[in-house]
């Protein structure tokens, strides 16, 4: 057990790097301090909290770590556009979600081809290994900034009625219940991490290394069967996922 | 709409990185290759499959994406560790969670002290900031690998009779309700992901900017009180979450 924080005769000495992170954290969520402006000067805040370089660096850090700012090499911290956050409690398509907290989403269609079903794909959708899939990569723009890349595989049946609509704009998951009357069931997702790397760095506009949350996604139809395979990268700088679970 | 893949005669084109990246991962998935053996050379995959270098780097570069692959600058690729998966369905300790796949949890505590609530601790537990709270730092090691560092906010009343108890080998949740008849509720999650920075990389022997999965925990008593706020850094490269959802 260690106490650590600032010297002071007080009973819970207070840590100034906490009061620093704090003061600038209350000024991002009163407005005081608005998206991209930029935070006082490193040498501003040593002279006003009367700390050391170290000290502020690990305030500001520490906003940085909860995605509150970023840093800009050669010019400063500033505060960070609030991410985007989509609640897990029920399976919705990403527009869907955006839309009910009145931001918008547009795609770009990088690709929509037919081609034989890879060892994943095949796996995904237990199909035999080489059956014909359509594959379907978007860029997903929120309020037209890039968020997310998304590779989607699905049967042929189901995904050449898919390749004619208006992937532009609409949700797959919109498509497949409104337009080709499939009833959707479970989806089962696994949400970590990684690196980008090109292509994603480009399509991103984020640069080579920064964290990107990735999800797999499988959705099968209220029968239980398999029709929509997913791998699904966001900018982590941009995107959180929201959840409750009850013990 | 697009077509890509190497040229050949067949309906569907399959792209050579398609068949490297399923030929390696087929020989991970049947134990062929194991945790951190060396996949082959580069030049060896150049000449076993008869293309360049950039098709070859893109087939490992999808298995590096998919957290099956690591590279070692001057060393060439290696197989990773598979990484923990912990189920979202219900509110677990980490420990609790592991012990059901086998695998096992230790604690290196970092700090255990009173302090006044910050103005982040204050605003997630409803106290008036200032008001004493219990911090906890520990650094989660999965079969004695760096896997996650957690910090815990909790009320001084709950907190100081945790401070005594077993916190190297035990979840938060399971002393909670074993040893202080706490009746655990409903708990809030935000997933996102994060660069990682001093003192986590040091912590959890990560490069700087190493992708780490963070997630913001708030966990309530059963009548809806909050009591336990927690920020939690997992590596990404060891760790993922699993969830289903419904329509």
């Amino acid at each position: 057990m260690t106490t650590e924080g600032a010297g002071g005769d007080t009973a819970y000495p207070r840590p100034l790097y906490d009061v620093i992170r704090d003061t600038l954290r209350s000024d991002i969520a009163a407005g005081r301090l608005k998206t991209f402006d930029q935070l006082p000067s490193e040498a501003a805040l040593q002279s006003r909290f009367s700390v050391s370089r170290i000290t502020v660096r690990r305030a500001v850090g520490e906003l940085a770590r909860e995605g509150l700012a970023f840093a800009v090499p050669g010019k400063g911290w500033f505060v960070a556009r609030p991410r985007a956050v989509q609640p897990l409690h029920a399976l919705q398509g990403l527009a869907e979600a955006m839309a009910a907290t009145g931001r918008s989403i547009r795609n770009r269609v990088l690709h929509v081809r037919e081609e034989p079903a890879t060892a994943y794909a095949a796996e995904r959708l237990h199909l035999p290994e080489g059956t014909p899939v359509t594959a379907i990569r978007r860029l997903r723009l929120l309020d037209e900034a890039p968020l997310s890349v998304e590779d989607t595989w699905l049967p042929s049946a189901l995904g050449q009625r898919l390749a004619d609509m208006d992937l532009e704009s609409r949700d797959v998951f919109a498509m497949l219940e409104g337009d080709l009357a499939v009833r959707l069931g479970r989806a089962d997702l696994v949400i970590g991490a990684i690196a980008a790397a090109p292509p994603l760095t480009t399509l991103l506009e984020v640069t080579e290394g920064a964290p990107l949350l990735r999800i797999e996604r499988l959705t099968h139809d209220a029968g239980g069967t398999p029709i929509d395979a997913e791998q699904l990268y966001y900018r982590a700088d941009a995107f959180q996922y929201q959840v409750s679970v009850n013990r």
